[in-house]
C-alpha cells in the first residue's frame, strides 16, 4: 500500500553572496547529495555572475550524480530587489556591473534546462531555518542576519512577509537619530554599529587616529584584504581591546534594534545567522538577548533567541526549497 | 427580488479611553444613531468604569431607540492586554484601580443582555481605518495614535497583526538608544520625545529652569489640569517658542521611528490618529512624511502618509466593527 508520499526529484538551491557562491543538490527530503563553492566575481557584468552560477551548481550535480536539466527545479536566494515574477534581480549593488536590471531566471532556466525561482537572499535564509532550522517550533520569526551588513527576514503567521517587497531591511531601522553613518549614505541605522563592513570602517579610522588593534595583522597573516568573521572572532579571542568594544556596540545595537522589531511585531522567536552570528554562536544570541531586555515593552515575555542552525547552508537550502513551489519568482503568498 | 443584502441590526460600540468613554449604536451599514460621552472615572475600581459603560451605551442606544437587549453585539475597545478569548482585560494602568484581571466582557454580556468583544483599542481603531476610514484602498498599513502615548496597528495581508497579543508598540521602538527617559521607564523610546504626557513634563521641567511659554497659561484659560491637544495646537498658532520646538522634537521622532517601522515591514500606508494627530492634521501628516523620508531605506517607494479620516469616532467605530464578527474575544485571525 503506497501510504507513505514518494521523495520528490532533487532539487538545486545556490546562495548568491557578495563573496562567495555556494550551490547544493538535495533530495526530496533535503539532505545534501553535492556541493559546490565558488568565489563571487569581483569584476564584469551580471552575465559573468550567471556563468559562476553554472558551473557552481553544474558541479554539485556532478557530485550528486545527475543532469542539471533532470532536476526538478533551482532556487537562487539573491540580494538586490528580486521581481517575484519574472524573477529578474535589479540593484545588486554588492555584485560587478549589477545597478541595473538583469533577467537572472530567465537566463538560469535556460541554462540549466529546468525552471529557475529567484527569492531576495535573506528571506530564503528565514525561510529554511522557519522550515528545517531553529526556527521549526515557531509559526512567527524574526531571521537577523548579522555579517557584512545586517539582514532581516519575517516569517508571520507561517508565511514569510515580504511587504510590497522591501520588508526586512532590520539593519536600516534607526537606533540612534542624528547617529553614526551608515554604508547606506543614512544616520543611525542598526548597520552602522552593527555590520562587519561599517565595524571594520570604525576600526581604520581608529588605527588612523593611532589606537592600537591586532585586527589587521591578523588579516595579513590569514591573507585576507578584509576583516572577516573568522579574524573578528580570533581578535576576541585574544582580548583585542579595540575589536572587544567595537563588537560590543554592534551586540548593543543589535539588541536595542531588535526589542524595536519585537515591540512592533511581538513575534515568537529571533533567529541569529549570517557570518558573525554564526561564528559567534550561542554565547553571543545570549548577550543579545539580555541587550534587547531592557527595551522590551512586554518584558514579562520575551521571545526566544536562538542561532541559525544551519549555519552557512541555510542561504543554499533555503533557495533549494524555493524550487519546490510550483511558482516561478520568489512565490509569495502575501505580496502586497 | 432580494438580490441586495438587508442592513442587520444595530451594533453598540464603546472606546474605552483613559480621559473618555466614548458610545455609539450604529445600523448595519456603519451610520451612527445614537452617541453619548462620558468622562472615564479617576477613581474606584473596575467595576466602577464598567457601570459607567454601561450608562454611555445605555444613552446612545436610547437615542438610537433601541434596547441594549436587541443589539447584535457591542464591542470595546480597550487599553491594557485583552485575552482574546475571555475578553478579559488585565493591567490596563490608565484606569482606575485596573492593575490586575477584570472579567470584561463577561460583566458587559450580562448587564447588556447581548454579547460583548473585546479588542485593544489601537488595533480596533487602526481597524476601523482599514475598514472604513482612510486605509479602504489598502491590504497593508500601519496605524499610529499619537495623543498622550504614542500607539500602533498593524493590518498585514488584510488581517490584523497582533503576534503573541502584544504588537503595535511603536512608541516605544527606540529611536535613540541611551536617550531620553520614557514615561514607560525606559530609554529612549519614541515616545518619550513625541508623547503629549512626556512632552508636557519635559515643559514642566523647562519651566522650572525659568524658560518662558504660554502652554500652562492656556491651560488655566481653559480651566484644563493637564495639556490637551487643543492647547498644543493653540500654543502653535501663536508661534510658542517652547511649544514649536517641542512638537518640532516629536515630528522628527515620529518621522524616525516611523521610518523604522516602515524598512522592516514595507506596509502601502501609515495612518496618523490619536488626539494630537487628528488636531494637528494634514499639515503635520506631511511634515512627518518629510522627517521620514531620509530614513527610508526604500526611499523612491515611500508609503502613502494620511490623517486618519474617522477622527474621533474611530474607536468606537472600530469596536462596533468587532461585534459584527461571530466570536467572542477579539476574533484574532493570525494571533499565533
Amino acid at each position: 500500500m503506497p501510504s507513505a508520499k514518494a521523495p520528490s526529484a532533487p532539487r538545486g538551491g545556490i546562495d548568491l553572496g557578495g563573496t562567495k557562491i555556494e550551490a547544493i543538490v538535495v533530495d526530496g527530503r533535503n539532505n545534501v547529495l553535492g556541493a559546490s563553492r565558488k568565489p563571487t566575481p569581483t569584476t564584469g557584468e551580471p552575465e559573468g555572475v550567471a556563468k559562476q552560477l553554472v558551473e557552481a551548481l553544474g558541479e554539485a550535480a556532478q557530485l550528486a550524480g545527475v543532469e542539471p536539466s533532470r532536476l526538478q527545479g533551482v532556487g537562487v536566494g539573491s540580494p538586490g530587489v528580486v521581481d517575484p515574477v519574472s524573477g529578474a534581480v535589479s540593484g545588486a549593488r554588492n555584485l560587478p556591473g549589477w545597478d541595473g536590471t538583469f533577467e537572472l531566471a530567465s537566463v538560469l532556466a535556460e541554462r540549466f534546462g529546468t525552471r529557475v525561482a529567484v527569492g531576495n537572499d535573506v528571506q530564503v535564509a528565514t525561510d529554511a531555518e522557519y522550515k528545517l532550522g531553529a526556527g521549526k517550533p515557531y509559526k512567527s520569526l524574526l531571521g537577523v542576519f548579522w555579517g557584512t551588513g545586517v539582514g532581516g527576514g519575517l516569517i508571520l503567521a507561517g508565511k514569510p512577509w515580504l511587504g510590497r517587497g522591501g520588508a526586512g531591511e532590520i539593519g536600516h531601522m534607526v537606533v540612534k537619530k542624528n547617529g553614526a553613518k551608515c554604508p547606506c549614505g543614512r544616520r543611525g541605522c542598526m548597520e552602522a554599529y552593527a555590520g562587519r563592513a561599517a565595524m571594520e570602517a570604525r576600526a581604520r579610522r581608529q588605527v588612523d587616529k593611532g589606537q592600537k588593534t591586532d585586527l589587521f595583522k591578523l588579516m595579513k597573516e590569514r591573507g585576507r584584504d578584509r576583516l572577516t568573521s573568522a579574524i573578528w572572532a580570533r581578535a576576541l579571542d585574544h582580548k583585542d581591546k579595540m575589536a572587544t568594544k567595537l563588537i560590543d556596540e554592534a551586540v548593543e545595537a543589535l539588541g536595542v534594534g531588535i526589542a524595536s522589531a519585537i515591540n512592533l511585531l511581538d513575534v515568537e522567536a529571533v533567529v541569529i545567522g549570517g557570518g558573525l552570528g554564526v561564528r559567534l554562536g550561542q554565547p553571543y544570541a545570549k548577550r543579545i538577548a539580555k541587550e534587547m531586555q531592557p527595551h522590551l515593552f512586554n518584558d514579562r515575555h520575551p521571545p526566544d533567541v536562538h542561532v541559525a542552525a544551519l549555519g552557512d547552508l541555510g542561504g543554499a537550502l533555503g533557495a533549494a526549497l524555493l524550487a519546490r513551489s510550483t511558482r516561478r519568482g520568489n512565490g509569495t503568498p502575501n505580496a502586497s
